[in-house]
């Protein structure tokens, strides 16, 4: 069955943009995953096609109205989850995708302005989630983060070789550091170890990297990791997974 | 003096994608940005117009060839900071956002694969940055969103009804909720402080509601507003700053 997206947004024309190319077009040539766009535009009520309006209790920029989004939404109805990029929501996570990947597919609700009218996410089962804690001009760049992220999972669209079950955040740490050709580069060479040939020392080293990087650049990971070994019962679980 | 934007990437053509339109495609157009690419394989050496090798002591996928790389990075070598996208890099914030935004510009190397050669880190100057704790297929999507977060803030770009200082992060907490028209919508009613015309009251509930909304979904961001307060001397600064 194919993974598909609907994107909901005032710029469709955003959409493939970037995935559009590279992994995540050749996917969609190959019918891995399917994108379909509404305008939410074509569901307001008046002449003028007015999707906002201003701030109840004043300020500035204008507010979403929630008729007019949750009559778009509804037109799509379905079992898929539906999200809404807000940096109110949820910060994603690699497990977050991973999940999102396995499913059927994804409603993604894009925001402009201000934001939603709040009764939106009272009235409709919305999952409000965030790619970080920064301010974009829309929720269309969230948009194509969180696709992005979910289709390099889909079933055959990275190959066997790199399932990517080594890299960054799958095991709760920073990836370790990448070396390659040339040998030597502006007289620096390659960690004497990685050529050694030796695998259990090569992991040995390339685990006590990430662990060491992890602590150092992100210690709030770290904290986590740390914590969730700890708490795991006999930290058995969580070590085998790592080790 | 206009703000420029390089982008070092093996795919250009993702760019300037959805920068082209909605406000960052305008703010273009009246040259209030400036966006070139690079494209790194015209700088590798081989006719084979190689850029990526096998990792040292083997495992998954191809890293960047460290001398390619800065080969590129070395032809655009100016006073703009360099940015490299990688999930092992600094969480991006919206402080950094802003001091990025009131620079000259950036320059922006994009990643594929399993990433860069560690020693180009050692050997240039590259700051490495990270949108969030998620899995992207390329740093083209973490550029994309960095500009974006960048040119909202370039002056001009939203006006100044809009200057963004109330958006969530700016003051350290989520946004308030807000509401719209229609007063009723399905059975819901906006708030009733918001119709009371009351504009003290109205910023005591907004406030009240950003910390209720911070403390509930981001308990780590409300823990470091908290710690910024008490830290501060005798926490004058920063509570004059949120009050």
């Amino acid at each position: 069955m194919t993974w598909r997206a609907t994107v909901l947004t005032l710029y469709p024309a955003m959409f493939p943009g970037p995935l559009g190319l590279s992994l995540a077009g050749r996917a969609r040539e190959e019918g891995r995953w399917a994108l379909d766009t509404v305008q939410i535009r074509d569901f307001a009520t008046d002449k003028h096609r007015t999707v906002d309006d201003t701030p109840a209790g004043g300020g500035a920029g204008m507010v979403l109205r929630a008729d007019v989004v949750a009559a778009a939404l509804d037109s799509v109805a379905d079992t898929r989850p539906v999200l809404a990029m807000t940096p109110r929501g949820a910060p994603l996570t690699q497990g977050r995708v991973r999940a999102l990947a396995g499913g059927e597919g994804v409603t993604i609700l894009c925001g402009r302005f201000e934001g939603f009218d709040e009764r939106l996410f009272e009235g409709r089962a919305i999952e409000q989630v965030s790619i970080g804690d920064y301010i974009l001009s829309g929720g269309e760049m969230g948009a194509l983060v969180l696709l992005d992220a979910c289709i390099r999972l889909l079933p055959g669209v990275m190959g066997a070789a790199s399932s990517g079950e080594d890299e960054s955040f799958e095991t709760g740490l920073l990836e370790y550091p990448h070396y390659t050709r040339p040998q030597i580069w502006e007289g620096r060479t390659i960690p004497e170890v990685l050529r050694s040939g030796d695998h259990a020392k090569i992991a040995a080293w390339r685990k006590s990297m990430a662990e060491e990087q992890t602590r150092l650049r992100r210690p709030d990971l770290w904290e986590r990791h740390e914590g969730a070994r700890v708490q795991s019962p006999s930290g058995a679980r969580r070590q085998t997974k790592d080790e």
